[in-house]
């Protein structure tokens, strides 16, 4: 049986480490969440705990794979975070239907598919087969604030309301 | 009280000190502006005005912020001429869904945000509520035509016909 | 006329010279393709072919602009031959809608439309027009497994079924 999906998004954040209890700050004129219908769209998030973004930097260089994906994980609880606040809940996701992955890079380095699997993965222990999605990962060369990482997703929500 | 669309917009035209009124060129095997009922998908735009990228460069370096947000404002009008080119008429657009913005940047440079705001607020000056929207920014190695940024965006539009 | 998908796909793939019989692996923790009624993400595809990615490295400096075009059209094919399996059979595809072309590129290669461009003449020799579509192509710094190109898309397709 599946574990009620706020119990595993805490789980998570414990795993994490970080304290995600104050507002999610954004930078920029943009809307964190815009729905459509039974569509939303998350912008992309960063790996900001509060007012500092935990992992910055360039992946392969100063950052370690190890660190990228947990600055993926970040990213993919931000993005959690917001669609339940403008949701109403994490049970009214119905499926992740798209995850864009941008990592900030060193020449040479390519396991960009290794740094957003840990963010998969994350998406699929807290929603279950709701979290599965098609996937774009790419190397950038740099990214707002320096962030080693950046994700975005698009969602089927069960409820258009809202 | 909103300000009409098209009294807007050429506001902002204005403001650019540019002259859109030719026909608005792209290179590539593509369709600007692709409809699947109420949504419609805006291929990316560089800041291309007539036949010249009028912002070529590297933001960071040679090209400067507030010029790399220039360029993301003719972005951000080429896109909303092609929509109502489209669709007949700006009055069409029900909401913008999704922007994705590509800075070309420098090592080191990481405002993307900031230029990404550039296009997000014009957004907003021309239609409104219906011009806010989900937003990734993310900085590139290159882009098509050394164009300085490339915009694309997602928008609902009010009438499935077309 | 147009002829039937399947011969023009087979026709792509035989100018291509690569056997495309066997699996389509993947590598990570993500869904090749995900529906969402009328709708269908394909993940971001690079060129391989069995087990081998066949365009590898940085385009415009090791890669020549007609070597990306070949990974292009793989990718291109790739995208075809998963939807054609998700969907049980190209007939199913309505229309593409977007593609978006990312190229591993080097310092001072600006020709990314004309890289994607292949992978759109491809689509609309396999689909007529129902292979056109919105496309944005920029340049990135690199890619998984150190591909030249990469390339995702959404499509329409005909049955919400599957």
């Amino acid at each position: 049986m599946q574990e009620p999906r706020e119990a595993a998004l805490q789980r998570s954040i414990d795993s994490l480490g970080h304290d995600f209890s104050g507002p999610l700050r954004q930078g920029g004129d943009y809307v964190p969440v815009q729905r459509d219908g039974c569509t939303a769209y998350v912008s992309g998030q960063v790996p900001r705990v509060g007012q500092t973004v935990v992992v910055t930097g360039r992946v392969g260089a100063e950052v370690s794979l190890e660190q990228a994906r947990h600055a993926a994980r970040v990213c993919a609880v931000r993005s959690l975070l917001l669609l339940r606040e403008a949701l109403g809940g994490l049970d009214a996701i119905q499926q992740v239907l798209r995850v864009g992955v941008f990592v900030k890079s060193a020449e040479g380095f390519s396991q960009q598919s290794e740094v957003a699997d840990a963010a998969s993965v994350l998406l699929k222990e807290v929603l279950g087969d709701a979290g599965s999605h098609a996937r774009t990962a790419v190397g950038v060369y740099e990214l707002p604030k320096n962030a080693a990482v950046e994700l975005e997703m698009v969602v089927r929500t069960r409820d258009p309301a809202g």
